[in-house]
């Protein structure tokens, strides 16, 4: 390819993105300058994606365009920041106008609705490989971080668990189900290859939470990295793990093998002092589930099924190329 | 590579760079937290490095991690922001442990001399490839932009140029000369591989010029990009042009073609106001050149040596991946 052939690379992301009044020079300068207001934090996070290692070489560019801009708004979900800016490097073996429109769609529609403006990056020739930079805003006082759980907090976690595992490991060939309906594996591939990023409940969260993380590598990996950082232990139980429709049709065994330990479902976890947490799990009783509780045991304890099913955890969680 | 091991490569880079004090939290969080001085607008930059494509497989790591962040910090001098943090996505087939010690000390020692911090990343086993992005604070009106070039200003550059041009040229095998000794083929090397990016000198200029562009993909390519976003024209005389010992030794129409047309030298291309340029001119005769003039005509003019040489211009310049 040559450069005036990448100046047609970067023409399908010109407008792709809201534009924002912060923004005071986006792409087509040396630098974007960005405004963020004043008395905020600037939060930021970058995730790459391989193929044929983070996603599947023949996945749609609409799917793949959607989750690498949504894996990255999972951090800023994660640490309550409102997303702001992106940036993309997009490394493309060729020039293929039909997977350029389809990647700069599923990435344009995503930016629209989190008014995320894309303000910058680069694009180059190479192996298929995508890294994006997201900026968020967010007081520092009302950040979550991972340090901040204390004994006594609750352990919440939104939406369903181990969907996005059940259909990886169906797509890998590890794993068929005949109770598993067409629409049933339907919703579970959506939950792999077009996560929801959870922003919106992170919104309505700040100022109300002060530590979390998102479940990118599975729910007890995850966890452990929170209480590593907060020196606390847990208690899970692992009865009142969110299990989706399909996966409460599975033996119980695999469900909860993978809630516990499967990546890419981009759910948040997080806690919550006990005076306020169960205000909080009624008022967003739709979205969130209680599902243990904060110790200062240093270690992280199952309870509920774990004898009956005989789980195999590695509490290193799942083993994938973060 | 498990994802232990990444753990590992993580850790070659945990402390190389500086602390900084409006870091809030760097790595190990879902996001870095930034805190910008009020006032101030974030300059951001990303460029991506591609094994085969931007560098010689067999270049040494050194240089490697130099250059990486060495082509980010002159964007940053081309906008006139002072270096601030940046982040890093590094892609590796595989874990080279003496590869990483190499890599990470050319990273290390150009982020230490500029005082930016790694704040956070990404590291994911596939073909290597290095994402780098930078993060500057500049007060918004003193930001060099391509759009503020006025009729009358002077046109400088920084340093020598063609440099960068005549080392890549000898290593493709395109070029040979019995006239450039040992000490020049390595200060050549050195220009390619080991670019000082010249933000001390873009600390300096801040305040006393508005418009500037890094010489990345050769002078008439990015003066051209300059003179399109600020919608003027400009005339070179090409006589003018600064070279260094080692290209003033090799036959003027060589020496000048790559002057002028060859990319990766990082020097600033920038415009002065008539009424100062020649104080600035005089100030810092050491490090920059006035090359010609800024006008109304909308075209880009070359005078001096041109007929003579017979240089062939492409007027997009080198044309190589960006």
């Amino acid at each position: 390819m040559s450069r005036s052939e990448f100046s047609i690379i970067e023409s399908y992301f010109a407008d792709l993105s809201p534009q924002r009044r912060d923004t005071l020079l986006a792409i087509g300068d040396d630098c974007a300058l960005l405004m963020p207001t004043a008395g905020q934090a600037v939060a930021i996070s970058m995730d790459t994606l391989v193929s044929g290692v983070h996603f599947f070489g023949d996945v749609s560019p609409e799917k793949l365009g959607h989750k690498a801009l949504a894996v990255n708004l999972s951090d800023l979900a994660a640490m309550g920041a409102t997303p702001a800016w992106f940036t993309l490097a997009l490394t493309l073996p060729d020039l293929d106008e039909s997977w350029l429109t389809g990647f700069a769609g599923g990435l344009s529609a995503l930016a629209n609705q989190h008014q995320i403006q894309l303000v910058g990056g680069d694009t180059t020739q190479g192996p298929l490989s995508i890294t994006i930079q997201v900026h968020g805003l967010v007081e520092p006082g009302k950040a979550f971080r991972r340090d901040a759980a204390k004994p006594g907090d609750w352990i919440f976690v939104s939406g369903t668990l181990g969907d996005a595992g059940v259909a990886l490991q169906t797509k890998l060939g590890n794993f068929k189900s005949p109770v598993l309906s067409e629409t049933d594996q339907q919703f579970l591939n959506a939950r792999l290859e077009s996560p929801t990023p959870r922003n919106q409940l992170a919104e309505k969260l700040r100022g109300q939470i002060l530590s979390a993380i998102d479940i990118s590598d599975g729910l007890l990996a995850d966890l452990q990295h929170l209480l590593d950082a907060s020196s606390v232990g847990a208690e899970i139980n692992i009865s009142a793990l969110p299990l989706s429709q399909a996966l409460q049709k599975l033996p119980e065994n695999i469900a909860y093998q993978q809630a516990l330990t499967a990546g890419d479902d981009y759910e948040l976890c997080f806690t919550a002092p006990a005076e306020t947490a169960p205000q909080l799990a009624e008022a967003f009783s739709d979205e969130i589930t209680c599902i243990g509780v904060i110790n200062d045991s240093g270690k992280l304890t199952l309870n509920g099924l774990d004898r009956e099913l005989g789980l195999s955890i590695n509490k290193a969680g799942y083993d994938h190329f973060s």
